[in-house]
């Protein structure tokens, strides 16, 4: 059996989690107090207004949900959507398919738009699906797709999908403080992020907010939710003055979020989107240099999730593994069209470095000296 | 804004969480590492094999689940029914009335019997509903009522609801290794838990495990399961040889519940189990020198949970907020019919000890010097 002090550290640059500051560790390690206790309630207030300033969102639903990002999909998908209703889903990854799955299961009536893995979506691809397919009661995007490193601009679409009339849902697991995600500048009526990425919090919560439509929209369904443990209206109970019990959320996980939401906003969420974008060059210019090039389209790059082809020359699965095991640096393997193509270099949070930049380059340089 | 490192430790002596060893507060400290790493496939194995030694079972499918007690619970019935399954439910409390609002979400028709709060089910009451209102798939029992502080037996009614060529399902979030609960011995079809309450490990994660012919049940469905965050046929791709990739877990929660399992094991079950009678036992005479005794029927009290009458002649919420302020000690409030009624006194995993009771009792003859 393996003891836990014994784990190896890890430098870590994949998809997710992202390295965790020891501050926000030092935090996650408070002893554990009640969910019910003073002292938690003021935690949570704390994390509810940090929420608010890193989605840009004045939405009195903000919160975090005791679940994955993952967790945070299921949520938004299961309050907004009852049997029947019809969402529209632009599916250009992993992540934008399992938006459709998710809401099949909840027995919505989807449909799907596609492009090809690595690009984005353009106003006129959504207007055209809302005109003939439409009318949709949600739409759904993925800002940052994981899976291929695409940064999706939301902004023109949003407008496109509320002329139609429709509510707007957006990913932004791999992307919030990481890239501007401006959610009542975008008119974002659902948005949900995970705590392991770019605001590097151990991975085991969901951030969401939820915009007073958005809200109308719950409030005034047909159906009850259909999870007890994602209901939005029971959870803001809680979260609200009412302070009514509903599950035992992970109070140590939120103590982590509390501290990794403070050194986000300390630093400023400009500067943090600069830094994040400044690692990114410096990566890119240095992949360049050993003759390794981005399998996302140019013109739509996320800085915080580089989706590169494997190093020519070497078993890309071999390569990650030596990353791995000789030099303690985790990247991701490509998943599905990418699966055995790619790998996926994440500059998310405490990642987005020089630091971190120079450790990978200086590794391949030995792995992958040719490219 | 609060600092987490200001935060006042407290005694924690409510229906969870639990106080959190230090060791298990450190494991929970280390890096995070990545959820697709050979070490943390390791902590999976680790996790399992020590879940399949608590929960007293061999069955393969035993893991944990990124989520609360809760989530444990909605995890169970969203794999085990589809929409009009028939499910009998037997409530005693508030957790037991919660088997049935969930199922209810799912579509499952949920036949309810009731005893009233504090006692439990006798086999032929459940015999008679079975017969009356059978067959049911399935059939839901609560082991230790958060609620109510009442132990339910479970061996001989498994016996009646097998008969009737029905799957059995056990809450046993306030007894897993506080009490016995053998899944295999009593024939338990899924059992889940929580790692927060006699496990000392922080709240975050639920533990479940499902028998053979649970496992049957879910793969011969003839719908999708509702939910994806908690497909059990998904999940076991993880934890089972094929590591498929399925959601990002809380690795750092994964690394508390792995000490503390580690450290329950330790111990033995026989020698935590009598711990926790014995700090039971201590407290129970405690109570009844200050004249405080149980509401919960005399024949069925749970160890881990004591469920007593507020102290006579002191306002209830004011004296649990003195406890908890003068003297750092959290007790539980009563819920539902025990409302305004009731103390809720956890001994639960670390909580188990002398040194809890004698600083609950003492703080006691201070503020409740009558009872």
């Amino acid at each position: 059996m393996i003891k836990i002090a014994d784990l190896k550290p890890r430098t870590l640059m994949g998809p997710g989690p992202s390295d965790v500051h020891p501050r926000v560790l030092r935090a996650m390690a408070q002893p554990t107090i009640g969910h019910m206790d003073g002292q938690f309630m003021q935690v949570l207030d704390d994390i509810r207004d940090m929420l608010k300033a890193v989605f840009q969102t004045s939405n009195d639903l903000t919160l975090a949900i005791s679940g994955t990002g993952m967790a945070g999909m299921e949520a938004c998908l299961v309050n907004l959507l009852e049997p029947g209703d019809a969402f529209l889903v632009c599916i250009n990854g992993v992540f934008s398919a399992r938006l459709k799955e998710v809401a099949e299961r909840i027995g919505a009536r989807v449909t799907a738009i596609r492009v090809p893995w690595g690009q984005v979506f353009t106003p006129a691809m959504v207007q055209v699906a809302l005109e003939q397919h439409g009318p949709f009661k949600l739409v759904g995007l993925v800002h940052v797709e994981t899976s291929t490193g695409a940064l999706q601009p939301i902004k023109d679409i949003s407008a496109v999908v509320h002329a139609a009339g429709s509510l707007l849902l957006v990913d932004t697991v791999a992307s919030l403080s990481g890239v501007e995600a401006a959610v009542d500048d975008w008119q974002i009526d659902a948005c949900y992020s995970g705590s392991q990425k770019c605001l590097s919090s151990p991975p085991g919560l969901a951030m969401a907010t939820f915009s007073p439509a958005a809200v109308h929209a719950i409030t005034h369904r047909n159906t009850p939710i259909g999870s007890w443990y994602f209901d939005m209206m029971l959870l803001r109970k809680y979260w609200g003055s009412e302070r009514v019990y509903h599950h035992t959320p992970p109070v140590n996980l939120y103590f982590a979020l509390h501290e990794a939401l403070s050194m986000a906003l300390e630093e400023g969420l400009p500067s943090r989107w600069a830094r994040h974008q400044a690692a990114h060059a410096a990566l890119k210019t240095g992949l360049a240099r050993l003759g390794i090039g981005y399998l996302t389209d140019p013109g739509c790059i996320a800085p915080t999730l580089n989706c590169v082809a494997a190093p020519a020359g070497i078993d890309e699965a071999a390569g990650r593994k030596q990353l791995l095991n000789e030099f303690g640096i985790e990247v991701g393997a490509g998943l599905g069209d990418f699966k055995g193509k790619a790998w996926r270099i994440g500059l998310m949070g405490e990642g987005a470095d020089q630091r971190h930049v120079d450790a990978l380059l200086s590794a391949l340089t030995v792995i992958a000296p040719k490219g």
